[in-house]
């Protein structure tokens, strides 16, 4: 339906021209552009900058304009990503037992919500295996009991290396990945069941009722080596009241967790997301 | 302490090459652009800018700028508007007998969150005139009972024009304008107290409760012709539950009514706002 | 998990010694009262309350029970019900052409979160038949098309009737019920995907977009016979802004609707909604 | 306009009859009973009850009352408070630099919302002293730079004795109060800028932008000796983005800190708090 369309994105050091520049190129070889957003971080001194134009009619081949655009930032000292909204990746879903989050991405991809494919599932668990069989996901069950961490990360670096996996997201995906593991592979969104930064680590909702907070929250974000420190990329709440044992403030958290984690991966899909000192930019 | 700025906004037919004809006038000439955003509205098939750059630094006087940007404007067969950030404008607030907008609008010009003077305010009644003495504001009392509606709003235009008013702000005032007052003067801000298009009209909240709905909310609009249809800037909601009586309703909404209606003169204040086809694009 | 309880409901014309009268009768048979609320609606004059106790160790019967309220109700003019929390009831779900409220709905189920038993679900679509079959319900598909309203609903009618349904839920079926039906069932819930009662009817999030709000609702409601008019159990809203499209609208819309629908769902089942005055008082 | 009225609340250990006993003691006097609400907190074994009657007609004096409730509550080996609708607590703000928390609530004193006295406004810096004048209450400024911290708490332990203070509201004051103060003194509710428990401390919102927190909060709490630890009474938040510098933080938290002191402050003058484990039920 939409019109395929090439995304541009960079972070670079602020200096006067750059989007002049960046636009000038595109509209020197004829493309119309659908979406230029631009964001200077004062307090970083960095420009950041997103450009959407219609890939139809524009004359240069996929292959040349990463070279071009290599040049223009290495000219601006900048990072840049060229991306294309008619290439749908390979997303792999880790999970436990929980299948709240793992239904609803599923159910958002079947209905056209999310491009992506989910080719594979991981979990330390066998419960879900089912769900993955009726979304035509092959279910991989991963052994962290009787095997080494090691073992079971390098099996699953091999699984996204075979699946050709662009994207992990952690769907309540109760395992730690090791700082090996991520120095490897580092594409990977989670959802944490609580309003970062408060209630790091374990049982956020049994600490949350216990300190009798009158709102829980969800946070999607990138994982990075210390835990529950990654770049946030989206943050939901509810209320909750006294009335709300803990059982009830893990039955309205698995609402927002889902919206959060689905609006996360949404924004990922669609390259709006810059990641730089440790935060997020979110252009929507 | 933040540097002055000047701020383009346009609304023209969407053709390629926009972007970059737009930021190479002002990257031409030196400019630093702070924010760049760019919105295609594909269903009216029309392109919306707004640029803002520093204008410290930028050799291009006020008068030229206007000039060379109407040229633009004129090939791009589009409307255009371009402001300075240091030119703080007159606002008039009109209110009735409710005080909590009026103050709340005063706290945040004192506090310097909302730049602009207001040297007007005028009322129906004679209730707030001691407000308008403690920001000293000159306040004018109207009187619509005695007078012919005709008599009244000249008595207005007449005030608006004296003191140079560039915005007004219904800040809960019950009256009516007609539609040859708004020929006459149309940069009108109206706060509404419910979630419109739901209780047009009078008595919102008494209508509300009768309904039963289980949120209630305000509405900052522009004003137009049509009652309560004009363009919408900014909405709030509430929750509402059944132990909430009639005043209950009206105390909850007093606070959503401040915060809408002070978020949407913030972005008129600074030139977020693009009017079209009896809608609002707010850049935020 | 939870121990099964009564809930004991009444709307009745206040007056003093309501509380006492309605908890002594429990206490005296040594009732052990988990939850009781009470509420007076000064403008009806009615005094409503709700009870629940324990049914362990209640040394009176079911029956017993209902003729013993029946006698305080007749004294206390009011209406009553009576309900068991270990009673699981027979629910109906009504859908046309989108997945997603039906989805949610049966997954809270299979999650244990909303207590009810889906043998049977309608559609005026062929497409959902799969899903129930996941499900184990019956689907049946009604021909709208090739036969009369009266035909069709008598149709369902006897379905109702043959699958002993106590709740029917309308999760997006977009046919409308006659008045002649809905005098003969009438525990119905509907989820109207707008903020009730602006845009009512037809093609809610086309005229928000028009419209240009810059907030979309949903709406949960008992089904009467003034359409879109019935008591409101529960709103949700979502911000929108100017670069949502109409299709924008109804994705977000999907999320409040599955949610605004499973909590008045929740809510029917436990029991903690009062409908009078076409209104609702939702004990939560 | 409303009546006034006699509000009950007990905090005791569960077990049958409570309601009914409790009830019974009013209807046998022909009290009418407004609002009944009852709690039962399963995990800590405690039954919450608050009752709200009619003092009108009610043949009882107000010792009579204590004495038999002190009986009562005897019984039930349990906490109690009587209030009285309309014996209006003078209550203390205490503030430093910052106006908005107390000009809100100043304003909502006058508009009948919160019904309090302010005889007393404490400040250490001298600035806001305009602003008690306006509103009739005496400033006093307590100079903590040149006095020890003790021999300032003796002051505003005498001030607070000298204008029959019931609660102090800590509406951005920037001290923190001793131990020992705490000890002599406890009726004091804060408001903290951040979603507690995250960014306790200092300078929350500077440490929520260095995040990249997407929401920000703010708690009004009841203070005890562990710092932003005490018993949570209201939390809202607000959405904040990348393009929100630290200054945006500070003017959107503003908002939403007026709003939760004045919905706390408010709960408590219409005694809906009970305080227990560490923790508060609302009874809303």
């Amino acid at each position: 339906m939409e019109k395929p369309s090439i995304i541009f994105r960079t972070v670079c050091p602020d200096r006067p021209g750059l989007v002049s520049q960046l636009t000038s190129w595109i509209s020197n070889y004829g493309g119309n552009i659908k979406h230029s957003d631009h964001h200077t971080d004062q307090d970083a001194g960095l420009f950041l900058s997103r450009i959407e134009w219609n890939i139809n009619d524009f004359p240069i081949k996929k292959v040349e304009i990463y070279e071009q655009f290599e040049k223009i930032a290495f000219d601006l000292n900048g990072q840049f990503n060229i991306n294309y909204s008619d290439e749908i990746p390979n997303v792999a879903i880790f999970v436990s037992k929980q299948n709240h989050c793992l239904i609803d991405l599923l159910w958002r991809v079947r209905n056209g919500e999310l491009k992506m494919n989910v080719p594979l599932i991981i979990s330390n668990h066998p419960d879900l295996e089912n769900i993955a069989r009726d979304f035509d996901a092959q279910f991989i069950y991963i052994d962290t009991l009787n095997y080494s961490k090691s073992t079971v990360e390098n099996q699953i670096l091999n699984l996204l290396k075979d699946f050709n996996i662009k994207l992990v997201v952690l769907a309540k995906y109760m395992q730690i990945l090791s700082e090996s593991f991520l120095e490897k592979y580092s594409s990977i969104i989670n959802i944490h069941h609580s309003f970062l930064p408060a209630f790091k680590g374990a049982q956020p909702y049994h600490r949350a009722w216990k300190r009798g907070v009158k709102l829980i929250g969800a946070t999607a974000h990138y994982v990075t080596q210390d835990l529950d420190e990654g770049p946030i990329i989206e943050q939901c709440t509810v209320n909750v009241s006294h009335r709300d044992e803990v059982g009830d403030l893990i039955r309205k958290g698995r609402d927002i967790e889902r919206i959060a984690l689905a609006r996360a991966v949404r924004l990922h899909l669609n390259h709006q997301i810059f990641v730089y000192e440790s935060k997020t930019a979110v252009f929507d």
